[in-house]
């Protein structure tokens, strides 16, 4: 009989909801005054759209709906033989950005391009839930469609820094580009083993040189390829010095100075018209969604001294062809994903939230009886008409409930008009915090909350 | 290949999602200003939630999402023998009212009552999609729990009035009491067929007194019972006519008075706090959501010589028991909700959206090739700070081309920056709607745009 939530999924209280939005509100407004325009798909897509997008293991995450009817009654075969794709036609969306390709393909003829899209909706996953992972959880996408400028990324980057200084989280961002990383490869004569050579080479931070040779050597490479990579493990300094050694290194690979090229215009440009922003930081063992991004990859971390969080809170890159598997080659992307949920976790760690009590209600009028009530309940009118958020208590209570009432809610002040204040057109004003007690005309409380 | 999603459910291109945020803000607003804080449940409840709570039919229309893992392989027996329990334990949200009540009493504890909650998230329906009706569709419920206070009536009809004079939709509230209903019942001796004969009396509109009649009488009422309700069949005139009558044929119905009393309350508090409002009209034949219903019934239909729409774009009223199936019995709850979806079919056949230029970029800077874009960069980054939403477009294209993204993204200006204006600092700026250029500087742009 006690009712629960599937686990993995969240209610949201009121005062989480005040947080959250807060978050949502920010990356939107920043979104919007860099002309990028929203847009808002289905929770449910067809099978045919998600499967086969996100790897096997993506496919296993894939929550799916039963189809309508008696599904079950036209087969005629035992239960254990029975595949998900008789029963289901329909799951739910797994992230934006594939919902985003299948949009751009249904509706290219209504779409001018460059097409700059955000979306802010929840994605559900059947991962196993865990602390700081659900399976319902929010993304906030921005992405770019049919533009090769890399004037998109500084943008995007611009976004970034911007949101966060509105946030008033201290973060550091993290560049890198795939091509660089398809240079190195090919520079050690192993330009198929390109993911395997960066998956080791983004763990060199976490387990350290020996570990990571020991696994290039497992994944097959030559004593002498790995060899080859050592000024990678080596590489330190600022940008300037890390793109250096990356251009002695990747000379002779056209794809790698490529990404050489990128990176520098990229930078150069930033440097150039946001002198005051923070720069981000040239590492080439960012790996990021690898599979996916073809030039520019991005990652962002908080990098507060209040803070101990050390997970990304937000990334993205650049992906040469995302509307190819429906139907739609040669169009090119570059997006970044803001992860609302973590972002609300490092606030509340630092305590960077705002105050909010504007955007709640100010003042309680105490109910004494009937004609008390309508006498305020007008009163609440006219400060409502003034924008002031004002709330009349709906029942005869007892006042020591109407005050916990108000001070639960942390509503700051609580009037209080009976006979004598109907009589004198004053209203008396508590104010919650100190105690203190004023009585004053409609106009002087409109002033006081104003 | 060719991409679809599931049929009754929707796409939302950037122009439709400018006019549906800006429903669901000014509803929301209004919400806010009245004292109501927002919550948000999961789309994903456990079935054992939702299954039973909205008959036989609402059952088949519940969405079932199939367990993760291999559901199927544990069942040793036919398929058409499996019951969708056994491979399905969680649904989607079918509305809001219900997820509400299990959110009150999972936090109860922490809930200071009166609560007032407003909530405004999709709902998932397997109906037959047909127009105006879609599978995944918007609510936008307020609801105050643990408040037997006719005041909080008094409250939503005048929230209603707000968001509907906000939105610029003319609209006639109607209002009705299930106890004045159960009163007819009584009186005419078939108090156990309240839901028959409200049912009949719904139609009275439609179908006409004769059908009606007909319609009680197959239900089993005896003509003599039929012939007392005559006079429901002839009331007319405005409210204070048509609650007279009621009290004459009701003096003796406990129930039915206490129905008269409450109707009359809210009435005349309404005038009395509102005085230039619309007034509700009583009509008691309005029968909306009865089963559910055990006091006030609100309806809103749209009243407007612009729009052919006549069915309900809002409606509600008071429970008197909303959580007791989930265990907490005794607390009454009164509410509301907003059908958005109508709202916005009716805002767009009569015209009424406002003018959304301000919320989009408002100035596109053309990309004359590298050195100019950097410029113009800064220059846009300048009215971004100043809150003006500017674009630069990405690529060195065509002229025409991008031009023309300016005239399909209906941004008003577009500013023109070469070598010249480089070096005199000036904004070349196009007027896009009469073609008429001005040169300005930086804050002259500002002063025009801001």
């Amino acid at each position: 009989m006690k009712p629960g939530i599937p686990k993995g999924t969240r209610d949201f209280s009121p005062e989480e909801m005040i947080r959250r939005n807060h978050v949502f509100h920010t990356i939107q407004n920043v979104y919007r005054k860099f002309g990028y325009v929203q847009i808002e798909t289905p929770a449910m897509e067809n099978l045919t759209t998600l499967e086969g997008k996100y790897g096997d293991e993506g496919d296993k995450l894939l929550f799916r709906i039963l189809n309508s009817g008696e599904p079950f009654q036209k087969l005629s075969k035992p239960a254990p033989e029975v595949r998900t794709s008789e029963v289901s036609e329909k799951g739910l969306r797994y992230d934006l950005t594939v919902p985003f390709a299948r949009y751009v393909v249904m509706h290219q003829n209504e779409i001018t391009f460059p097409f700059k899209r955000f979306q802010i909706q929840p994605v559900w996953r059947a991962d196993r839930p865990q602390k700081g992972r659900y399976r319902e959880f929010y993304q906030c996408d921005a992405d770019v469609i049919g533009s090769n400028s890399l004037l998109n990324e500084v943008e995007l980057v611009r976004i970034i820094i911007e949101v966060f200084k509105s946030l008033g989280i201290q973060i550091s961002v993290r560049l890198n580009n795939r091509k660089i990383l398809a240079g190195l490869a090919e520079l050690i004569g192993e330009p198929e083993k390109i993911i395997d050579i960066t998956v080791a080479i983004d763990k060199l931070e976490k387990i350290g040189r020996e570990k990571v040779v020991e696994e290039l050597l497992n994944k097959g490479l030559s004593k002498d390829a790995v060899q080859k990579l050592q000024p990678v493990f080596d590489m330190g300094g600022d940008n300037d010095t890390i793109l250096a050694s990356l251009e002695r290194m990747l000379k002779d690979s056209e794809t790698g100075m490529k990404g050489i090229f990128e990176m520098n215009f990229i930078l150069d440009t930033l440097k150039d018209v946001y002198p005051n922003d923070i720069v981000p930081v040239v590492d080439v063992t960012l790996a990021r969604g690898l599979n996916y991004y073809t030039g520019s990859i991005i990652e962002v971390k908080v990098d507060d001294s209040r803070s101990e969080f050390s997970s990304s809170i937000c990334g993205g890159g650049r992906y040469d062809d995302l509307t190819g598997i429906f139907g739609l080659p040669g169009v090119s992307g570059v997006g970044i994903s803001f992860g609302a949920d973590r972002i609300c976790d490092v606030l509340e760690e630092i305590g960077a939230f705002p105050d909010f009590s504007n955007i709640s209600t100010r003042i309680l009028f105490v109910n004494f009886g009937q004609a008390e009530a309508r006498h305020c309940l007008k009163i609440v009118s006219a400060l409502r008409d003034k924008g002031i958020y004002a709330e009349l208590y709906p029942d005869e209570a007892k006042m020591k409930k109407q005050m916990s009432y108000a001070d639960s809610r942390k509503i700051p002040f609580v009037a209080l008009v009976g006979t004598e204040e109907m009589k004198s057109r004053k209203i008396t004003v508590k104010n919650m915090e100190d105690g203190s007690q004023s009585s004053l005309s409609i106009d002087d409380l409109v002033a006081k909350l104003g």
